[in-house]
């Protein structure tokens, strides 16, 4: 605290206007140790500087999923899928603070921290955290934005039909405690990580847990009006903005440069690796997807595109720092074809409706990301950690371990979103009226339409 | 200069393709005087990726004010408040260069300064800036940012109305003298910083001058055609893209991870209680605005959830660094509670049309984060800096400085202000005829339109 | 590669439970040896965050660059533009790690490298980078997102009228062969590079490859059906969203400051005289550009400033590094005549339809910046480099240079340009039918609608 406050103080004393400048710096002569710790201070200050970077970008996949949501749905909806993303996180980053980041990352059992929070430390707290050198609250900010990302997951697959207080309620209560047990379970010191379960950034600590949860939404929901037909067929119902869509997925591949490569928590040079296989696994998604949509569809859809990026991007989460940029590509060229049939299959046979996929492209390809962990990971990557997979002569117990993270995870994440929604369902109710849902939230929930001025139609 | 070039030359020299490569680096015995030299110069570069990069993230804001001016206006002058925007920042960054900076940090008297301008620098005339050890041209650039930042607010209160000529005008004049004479009084060793008064990023330097010329603005223009009923009532205009506005409050937020921890100047791990305090300021005025919108107009209105965010970053802009986590959030909420009432204030009390709420969320914010730091520092964040406020033990001297603070600036800007415009309508003109302002400004002035191709209502 | 993985081991190792903290750091004395190693190792990671950061900002520039070609564009085509956008990164992200890369850096001859294909290293192979510090990986990311970009620039003069798996296949051959090739000669070791060309940050390497060969696709394809009419006149065919178009200019001014500054390749503070030289040429040309269309026009067209923005950008990259801030601002306001008088040259007398003014902004204003370097270098600003140009009393050699170079470009690009665009017209063919033109790309090529709910006129 001392040392990095003389800086500080320099700093703002001289803002005063005393004009005493650029004094104190130097006068005295070099010695080993006061090397030493001016380096050990710039290092922590350069690793502050990459973390808290890598967070801002991350905090801003937030307008990435606030677009994608918003322009994969209907006009008559954009307010409310909008608003949802900001309040979201508003209220998300308030809840992780007040509760989450002490069960995620608190002192406590192998399930859940039971200390930490309000970011109280005695010193001990959050020793599941020590590896990094970063301030505390530079920790907390970063990891702020990761409850973020998972709460938000769940509103694509809940958009067009959910009452407004029910995603404030369901996201205070991701924040606060559904993702923070899974992220102690891994990231905090709990049984997942002892079992030797690896989860670099997230693909199942993050997305799974998004994902899953969105799936439990969206059966407590039910599909929106006009989506399946009395034969059981399924019509598309196409959102109303491409554009905003695609800049949204911009958005999100620009954010997971801070998502993938921030998660070393320190400035190392082995980010520009894990930023390698981040890119290649999200090229080789969209190519993936766009490949096999435009062979059973006939054309080169632009919404199987899109979702494959995302979708090799949330694979690659899990498995960036330990394999290498030709596994990352295969990776990728898997979920392509994974994304595809995953929402076929969600939409055509089990009558899911999820208007904007997430259900595939954040649970379905975060499990396989966490799976290839398994099979593609090689030690020389991170020498000491994860092994090799199965791929590479390490055998099945890695594999095994990821997937019983996988599986555990599902679990609770079922359980817990269908208790989630059943209460929400009961005490504030779940779903708009039938004649708001035709009329659009906007105007129901909200009282105000996205597009004032511009002509719409209203078919639904 | 020279150390930093050595690096600079290997690098050029060698791209030059003579195949010298990395040779130079390292060939001697390290000593302790080297080693501190080596030091200090990466300290150096440290420092400047992070003003750069903080000031990057800050001319981003650029486009999210674009975007949020944008969508809260009408379709038909959506070209005339995006080329507002674009021109200011072109014309702003390069009469801040010419003259801005010079004013607001070169050495002159404590009201403004006399030197420096085109960045003239004798060694002496930016004494000001000594304490960050960040190049000159780096502190311009953010420096730089910032002036336009205050310019581009002014316009959001002035949109759908104004001669785009007159735009151009005022942004030379904000960006060249108004505001850099405030920002001299607070940063560059001016009075009110010889009389105590802390700013830390800008709620008054920045927002407040931005908002307050606003209101001089927007009052010497008058509301736009519609807008008040002859019995005095007030009709809604509602703005033609929410996605859009989102988008633009996505950014800024985004942005001002760069704004208020950029603003340390310096590469310090300080920077991580920085960008703590100010997205949960950011988060508790979006939950304050929409819970009062909410209980006073029966739905959660989105604009005003928009505003609580844009009011609690403008608020905890001058405090972040003082004030501890839990009073950020006291900070925020309050501010949902300010801009609701200040917008029906404005509005329906004072009748003065301000498009996008520009007045409440820069002005009156501002002016609520810079007595907040009175009430809410803490010394230990900064020691030796604020000292305590009211609230903790601190006495009044603060707030009164914070206060007196408040009131010179607006009473400068309301006079500069009112100048200002008075004489842009005497000498060119401020607003645009009837005839096109019902046509729409972005015909009338630019001669095209915004959305081709797309069915748009012409009501006014 | 053993010292960083120390840090990492410790990284890992704790995250996985076994709570051993901080342990080993700085338990024993620190000499002058281990002091220089771990400066060196902390340069290497400083390094590595600038240029990957930087990168970052580039890779971002892709969504610039889609909502700018989107926004200029007609709404019938949105998807088909973005589609493109989204998969000529993908494909080329992989096709450069593949094979461009190598041929750009890879050791090899002075036309082309021959080695280094998928960033295989036998420790000598990419000689010609081994003056920055950064790890491989760092180098091909920041390398790929500038081959990403030129291969994005075509499809704006193309757009409208281009098959898509046209696109994907001249995405893929210029980011495997013809871009690298220019790369080598000027970055790679290369030819021109011997001679003495220099330019910094890809004016010509990048720019104008992308906009020379944009002109040779808009020659073969021909101007879009009701472009040009039978007395030869011309009709403006309107963009369908400012907006976005503009939201698309500022994306792309942001991702600059990674683009230019970047380019130094290693954290040096001469990143702030990049920047801002940077930032005052665009601003420049945003006035030239908007004045001049004023005069002619009558009016302040926003597109032409906007492209104004996006001229100086382009201008200035080749000598932001060797040029004072004063000289930058002449070379934007060049730009802002040049562009002008070049989108109405190509328009009005050329008859080459280009429908986003890619060729003017990216293969002119690249030509200019280059030639712009001859004139007003100063050694003063990297000294040993480039010398002093024409303006600066270095005589006319540098000029020689870079005209020589600017030449060579050209023809390079325009041969391989035909060559590839009649390849490809007579293996799938280059343009759509005329139906399918009129009723627009997102229908015939993709299926589907990019404003699915809004109304839309279908004028041709």
């Amino acid at each position: 605290m001392k040392l990095k406050n003389i800086a500080f103080w320099c700093l703002l004393i001289s803002s005063l206007g005393f004009g005493l400048g650029a004094v104190a710096q130097a006068a005295e002569e070099p010695t080993l140790t006061s090397l030493q710790e001016t380096l050990t201070e710039k290092t922590v200050a350069l690793d502050t500087v990459w973390v808290l970077l890598a967070g801002v970008l991350v905090m801003f996949m937030q307008a990435g999923f606030a677009m994608l949501e918003t322009g994969f749905t209907r006009a008559k909806n954009a307010c409310n899928i909008l608003m949802k993303n900001l309040m979201d996180f508003s209220f998300g980053s308030i809840a992780y603070w007040l509760i989450g980041f002490g069960i995620m990352f608190g002192a406590g059992n192998l399930f859940f921290g039971t200390s930490g929070f309000l970011l109280k430390d005695t010193g001990q707290t959050f020793a599941s955290l020590d590896w990094s050198t970063v301030p505390l609250e530079c920790k907390y900010f970063f990891q702020m934005v990761f409850a973020a990302t998972a709460a938000t997951i769940v509103s694509g697959a809940m958009a067009e039909r959910t009452k407004f207080i029910g995603y404030i309620i369901y996201s205070i209560i991701i924040s606060a405690f559904i993702y923070p047990i899974v992220g102690h379970w891994i990231w905090g010191g709990g049984w997942l990580a002892e079992i030797g379960m690896w989860d670099f950034a997230g693909s199942t600590v993050v997305h799974s847990v998004g994902g899953w949860i969105a799936l439990t939404g969206a059966i407590m929901l039910g599909p929106r009006i006009g989506k399946y037909n009395q034969d059981g067929s399924s019509n598309a119902i196409p959102g109303h903005s491409i554009p905003l869509a695609t800049l949204g997925v911009f958005i999100l591949w620009f954010g997971w440069f801070g998502f993938n490569p921030g998660s070393t928590m320190g400035a190392v040079s082995d980010i520009a690796h894990i930023a390698t296989t981040t890119t290649l696994a999200a090229a080789a998604g969209a190519i993936g997807a766009m490949m096999l949509a435009w062979k059973i569809f006939g054309k080169p859809d632009a919404s199987m595109a899109l979702n494959g990026v995302i979708g090799g991007l949330v694979a690659i989460t899990a498995p960036c720092a330990f394999v290498s940029a030709e596994s990352a590509i295969w990776i990728g060229l898997v979920v392509g074809i994974l994304i595809v049939l995953s929402v076929i299959f969600f939409d055509k046979v089990l009558h899911i409706d999820d208007p904007i996929g997430a259900i595939s492209a954040h649970a379905v390809c975060g499990a396989w990301g966490t799976l290839a962990l398994g099979l593609f990971a090689q030690d020389v990557f991170a020498p000491g950690t994860t092994g090799n997979g199965l791929f590479f002569g390490g055998g099945g117990k890695l594999l095994g371990a990821q997937t019983l993270g996988v599986l555990a995870v599902f679990a609770w994440c079922m359980i817990a979103g269908f208790l989630l929604f059943f209460a929400i369902k009961k005490i504030v109710g779940l779903r708009v009226s039938k004649e708001e849902e035709l009329r659009g939230l906007d105007v129901g929930e909200h009282g105000m339409e996205a597009y004032a001025g511009f002509q719409i139609f209203t078919t639904e």
